[in-house]
Parts: C-alpha cells; structure tokens; sequence
C-alpha cells in the first residue's frame, strides 16, 4: 500500500474543519439529564462546565444552574460533607499547605476538591491555575478537583457563586471542599458564612507580620496554624504559637464549647499536617456531638437567604435614577455637617418611594 | 389678722385645680424658638422636654425636632465637643467609674452629659435615674445633665435618638457627652459609631469574667480600662492589665496610629482617675493631629444615612403584606435544605416588586 504524503493545503483544510466544528460547539447546550449524568459519573469535563453555568450571569444560564442544583441536592444530601476554609495574610503559604494537607488526605482514598478564590480569574480566566507552581503534585491526583472561582465583585457575589458550586462538587463525589480566600479581607467573612471549619493560617514570629490580618479574623477561626514552622523558624513558630493561645483564651467561648486550638506545621515537610487533620476530625465531631454542625448550616442557608433579599433591595434602590441624581449631593451636604443624616435619609426615601410607585409601610 | 386654718375640703380643693392644670400641660406645645431660646439659656426643662421631642414617635414631634435639630446645628458649629463612650459587661461598675471621672471633670469647671441607654426606660420612663444610689454625688452638680436614653428596640433606634440628644445636649453647652451603654451586645456597636472615643472597663483577674465580652468589642476600645483596681484585688488587676496588654498588641494597627492603652482605676477610692483623663486627652491629640477626628464623624454622619436608608427598605420588604404571607414558608423550605437561599430569595423578590409596583432594575 502506497503511503499518502499530506501535504500543507490537506493540513490547511482539517485546521478549517477543526476551527467549524470548535466554532459550533459552544452552541451545543446540553440538557440537564446530560449534566447529572456526567456530574454522578464523575466526569470533570461535566462538573466544569456546570460550574461554568453557575458562574454565569445569562439569564438563561442562571435558571438552568437553578434546576440543576435543585435535582441534584433533592436527589443527594449533603449531611455527611466538610466544607473547610483556610484563610491567611497573602505570603503565609495557603496554596502550599493545602497541598500538604490534600495529600495526606488522597493518601488516605478521600476525594477532595480545592475552590480557590481569585479575584482575578474574571479577567484572566483563572491566573491560579495558570500558575504552574501552584499545588503541582496535588493537581495531579484522580481524587482532587481543583477550580478557582471568580470572586465577582460584591461580597455575596463571591459567595453566591462559590457556595453553589460547592454543592455541586459535592454531588459529584467529593465529600471534603477546602475553600482558599485570597486573605485581603470581605472575602473571609463571606467564607466563613458558607464553611464549617475555619482555618487561619500564620507566619511564624510574633511581630510586624501580625498586622496582615484583619480585624475579626482571628476571632472566627476554630484552628490557627503556624505555617512554615521549620528549620530556623521553628523557634519563631513556637512564639507565634504562645502569643495566639493567649489571644484565644480571652475570645468569648464558642457555643459549640470548642476551643479555638493553635497548632504548627511545615507544609514543605509535612511536619504537623496529620495532627492538623486529626484536629479537624475533632472539631467536626465536638460541632456534632453538640448539633451545632447542623445548625450553622441551616442558619447559613437563612443567612443567604436574607442577604441576597437585602442586596437586592439596596441594589433596586441605590441604581435607581432619582436617586442616583439625589444621593451625591445629599452626601455632599451630610459630610459638610449641614444637614443630618437621617434628614437627608428622609429626603431621598421620599423620592425613591414616590417615583418608583412603591407603597411606604 | 387672723390665721385661717385649711379644711381638708380646702386641701382637696386646691388639689383638683392642681391636677386640672397638670392635665393641660401637655397640650401647651412649645413653639421652636422657645426651645432653642431655653436650650440656650441653660435651662434644663427645656433641654428635657426637646429630648422627649426627639424620643417620641409622632410624625408632627418628630418634625419638631428636625427643625429644632438644624436650627441648633447651623448656629453652633461642634467641632470642640467630645462624645465618649463608656462599655463593658454588666457589674463591671460603668455608672460608678463615670461618676468617678465626672467629678474629676467637674472640679475643672468643665461641663458635661451623661446619656445611659437604658433597654428598660422605654418600659420603666427610665430605670436609671429611679435609682438613687446611682451616680448620686455626681446628679447634685450643677454642670452636670444626665439623662437616661431608651433603647427603643432596633439597632437604629438606639442610635438616632442618642445621636440626636448628643447634639442637643452640645448645642446646650456640654461640651463632654459620656454615652454609656448596657454592655449587653449590640448596643456597643451602634454606640461605636456616634462616638470619638471608646471605653472599655473590665474586672480585675484573667479568667471566667472575661466571658462577658462580647466578640468584636476589645478590637473596638481605645481605652481599655480595668476597674476596681483597690484593696485586695489590685494583684489581679495589674493580672488583667499585663493580659490585656498582650492582647490588644495583636490587634492590627489603628488609622490614627494610636495604640490602645490598658490603664488601672479604682472608681470607688478615685485612684488613676486623673490618668484617664490624661490619656482621654492624648487619644484625641493623637486623632485630631492626624486628622483622623473630624475624618471620623464625618464617617459617622454617611454612615448614619446609609444605615438609615437601608433600615428604611429593609422594613419596607419585611413588614410589606405580601412578603409577610410567603416569606415564612419559603424560610421553612430553606432551613430544610429543600430550595436553595437564591431560589427562596428570589420568589419572594418577584412577588415583591410585582404587588407593590416597583420597577426592578
């Protein structure tokens, strides 16, 4: 049989088929019954896309996101899932222990996914997992999924999009979700609304790297990590660690009656991982010994609930016309001290109700 | 010239005249310009009745007082004024340490308010001042005004009216407002907000008192400051203080650059009195070099008006009849993991704008 050269005008025409065919393939919308299906089967390139759908701002998308995750959770509760988030001033190594701590868990047959929040993947399309040095050996694992999930912009859009999304990776098979905010302040607090554990990571050394954290965070945490505690840092570790027991001892006690713990570890070792995650264990089973696993969760659900009701409402009201004409020369007046607030409140209310036809109960 | 002797029928006589003209008296309404010319002169009926003016509910008191408001306001402008907020746990002896420093104050001829925000005047007419052994040395002066200011019920509520009295009570010539709160949550915060400077008194020793602190509340303090500091428990207060010390030093960095103080009194044998008052001083030195006090209130006053516009929307929705009859269902749904927040929030949402004619945008 003779050989067929090809030659460049043949490799010309199939690059002209393969450009039609990619052409055509965003138009290809899949059903739902296509998207649990691939989701239940494990198939990443399902799981991507539906996450894609939810991060979506075309209506459409958005109810066919609506229907999906409805199926998918009335199908499949997800009472016997961790949702962890590892919080921590930039530079203190997230991306690093999360790694160490991911594979100690594939170690052990867990299936993991790692949500990383990035306030640039909007722009970038994910700089996170552009970043090839980034969570290398653990990316490479079957059992983990690693995303980054846009942080959108306002404080419930990140959340928004990051809490259903974690609901989906769920329904895929992946019982533990570790969530990585960014660690440059709102973003930890609308974490720490759709997570149960919260873990703050630290640098060794008690000084001047201290003030990377922002105020009320170390108050939310029910595990704070001395990270890097290594080499000729190991001293410095143990000081950090003495000066944050301290600082945990004066917080007002958990309801839960867990007391925040303070431990150390070396991701680039591996020193301190596994006593990381068996304090995680036992957080978990103090929260649900005492039902307050439970009820964190169901009172995060009305949480959400309220804020997307309240966001809305501000929105409505803040990009209305008549008060976007009003409000800045109001400000102007409230700032130089001429009129109170609540006169000026009044004032623009006023308006907002009576040309948006709105009823004033 | 005989003496005539009163008949009892004489006494009840004379009685029923007096509660004949004590029943018109509220009919008798002030007009504006006699409230601000009282104010002015000192007078403090006139100063009490306009803060009943303030408190009270009715739409025509209410523009009373707006009016009353801008006039005192656009006459005197009160940049020299200092507003002071005294928290801490209940029994920590908050009305005790201000009569304490107010005396101290008071002997250097300076004028002052107290404002107590009490959660049972609204009920009682004012619990505080019922109480006599409350501040008894320090109510018999007369540069002192102290009054106490109902919590009304909502977090705003608390706030407009107090913030209201502050510049009513400065416009009448006290240039030093100490606002002290209930130490029982949420009360502090809305206090942090109207005022420059924060106190926080706390007990001596280290452990289980500690509890009574509220989370958020030390990282609020500019002053903390431990009372009771005589006799036997002085060890423990110089315990708590060197705790303190540890813990406020892991707070991040305030905008002024000032770094909180851990101070010592006793309110009952006046020692360390005068130390506060030091440090009170060099605290808005610190501020007003900075700029960081004017900055602040004008901080304050935007942040009043969007607490209020939204406060304003938020019980437009929640008190709306037709939110009323779904939401409460819809709320069960969520908590029950049935439908997601988003999808609970916007059901509820669309009905709203729908029923009440507003256009969403």
């Amino acid at each position: 049989m003779q050989k067929v050269h090809p030659t460049s005008q043949d490799a010309g025409e199939a690059l002209h088929l393969c450009l039609k065919v990619m052409q055509r393939m965003p138009r290809l919308q899949w059903s739902i019954e296509q998207y649990i299906q691939g989701i239940r089967a494990g198939d990443r390139v399902a799981l991507g896309r539906a996450i894609t759908l939810i991060e979506s701002t075309r209506p459409d998308h958005q109810r066919l996101a609506q229907q999906l995750l409805q199926q998918l959770s009335a199908e499949k509760p997800n009472h016997q899932t961790l949702r962890i988030a590892v919080t921590g001033a930039p530079g203190v190594g997230k991306s690093s222990f999360i790694e160490a701590l991911g594979l100690h868990l594939v170690a052990q047959n867990l299936r993991i996914a790692v949500l990383a929040i990035d306030p640039s993947s909007a722009v970038s399309g994910g700089s996170i997992l552009g970043d090839k040095t980034r969570m290398e050996r653990l990316s490479m694992s079957e059992n983990v999924f690693i995303r980054p999930s846009p942080s959108g912009g306002s404080l419930g859009g990140v959340a928004r999009s990051t809490r259903e999304t974690i609901h989906l990776v769920e329904a895929a098979g992946y019982p533990i979700v570790l969530i990585e905010t960014v660690g440059v302040g709102q973003s930890e607090i609308a974490v720490r609304h759709i997570t149960d554990i919260f873990l703050l990571l630290l640098l060794p050394g008690a000084g001047d790297e201290l003030q990377g954290i922002k105020r009320g965070i170390v108050e939310m945490a029910d595990l704070l990590i001395v990270n890097k505690a290594d080499g000729e840092r190991l001293a410095l570790a143990h000081q950090a660690q003495t000066y944050y027991r301290n600082a945990v001892r004066l917080l007002p006690p958990h309801p839960s009656g867990w007391a925040p713990r303070v431990l150390a570890c070396s991701s680039a070792e591996g020193t301190g991982i596994p006593e990381v995650w068996t304090s995680i264990q036992e957080c978990v089973q103090q929260f649900q010994a005492t039902h307050y696993f439970a009820a964190q969760r169901q009172q995060q659900a009305l949480y959400w609930l309220r804020e997307t009701i309240e966001e809305t409402l501000r929105r409505g009201f803040y990009h209305h016309p008549c008060v976007q004409k009003v409000l800045p020369s109001l400000e102007a007046e409230v700032a130089a001290g001429r009129i109170s607030p609540f006169d000026a409140a009044e004032q623009v209310l006023t308006k907002y109700y009576a040309e948006a036809g709105l009823q004033r109960n």
